[in-house]
């Protein structure tokens, strides 16, 4: 059933939005025109500013609308320590919960044979030369634990240990707060293994 | 922490869509420059000219780009059973649902005196004049089962009834495939008061 052909329309782009199925796409294209058009109009300009302005920073790779973004910018950040992860989203996550006070590397994905993303892809030469530079002293492996994800820090591993600086892979574990009986068994044999002196 | 203005601006901007929180928002404005720049820009515009352009059938107040909307201006539907909603999304509902061959009447809302959303603002004043036109035999009121959707429904049904048209409401019941155990008290209720002789 169809209400007016540019409502079907917006319906069918929403559907671009991560987590947006057709229900909710339903919902969204008949919200804005009944309550919202100004927030709405405001959100088209926001989409098209953003795609339109937002690159990456030269040294990270992250989104930045300068060359190079906040936090590889910043005088205060410890150069010799470079923390690796798979997207932008990945920097806020850590940003926002840790005191990390490290810089950043953002791969932009992870090596994938399968669908031909390989180093190039993921800025690995950039990544090269930036610890032939000698600045950086130790490089955290903070990829996903998905096979993709391990095999990328693995390689990049090889490549720091290749050059003389230190590698290393963020803890794996039972998460704060989560009862034993609900972790999976994967999870627990790598806490087990990973079990710290007291 | 803030990864880029443009990108915090554009996760304000997709907070004004329902159902998408602080979580989702950051979720899809990291996406679209990751992933879908294109998809990302025929979003903005979709937007901008369904905002831009679509208004209200001139007849049941529904979105249309038209001065009639399709359902109004066919010449197909039974001009004389009236179903009056509360949204288009009813509309889209009923279209989908059913086999209901009659107009809609669309209120855009409910009556809610604390919100100051009066019969002038649900367009009860077009609608009377409809009434009084002659050609409609039957409305059917389809408001939603809140005491604001009753409330309305029955008002218009008062209106109905001093024209001397049948008005009648949908009925109320257990859902289909619902499990009667997990059914409210009052859907219980209103589904005993009103059963029908097998």
């Amino acid at each position: 059933m169809s209400l007016s052909p540019l409502i079907d329309q917006l319906m069918v782009a929403l559907r671009c939005l991560p987590g947006v199925g057709p229900k909710s796409a339903q919902r969204m294209a008949l919200h804005l025109p009944e309550r919202d058009r100004e927030r709405g109009r405001r959100l088209a300009q926001a989409l098209e500013q953003a795609i339109e302005r937002v690159g990456s920073c030269r040294l990270c790779r992250t989104f930045s609308e300068n060359e190079l973004c906040p936090t590889c910018a910043s005088e205060r950040r410890d150069r010799s320590l470079l923390c690796v992860v798979e997207s932008p989203a990945d920097v806020v996550a850590i940003e926002s919960g840790t005191h990390f006070q490290g810089r950043f590397f953002v791969l932009m994905g992870h090596l994938s044979p399968l669908d031909g993303i390989g180093p190039r892809d993921l800025g690995l030469d950039e990544l090269a030369s930036r610890l032939d530079g000698g600045e950086v002293r130790e490089i955290v492996l903070a990829t996903g634990t998905t096979p993709e994800g391990q095999a990328t820090a693995h390689y990049i591993g090889e490549m720091a240990r290749a050059r003389g600086v230190r590698a290393t892979r963020i803890a794996y574990g039972v998460p704060l707060g989560g009862e034993l009986e609900f972790v999976d068994g994967s999870t627990l044999a790598l806490a087990l293994n990973g079990r710290q002196e007291l």
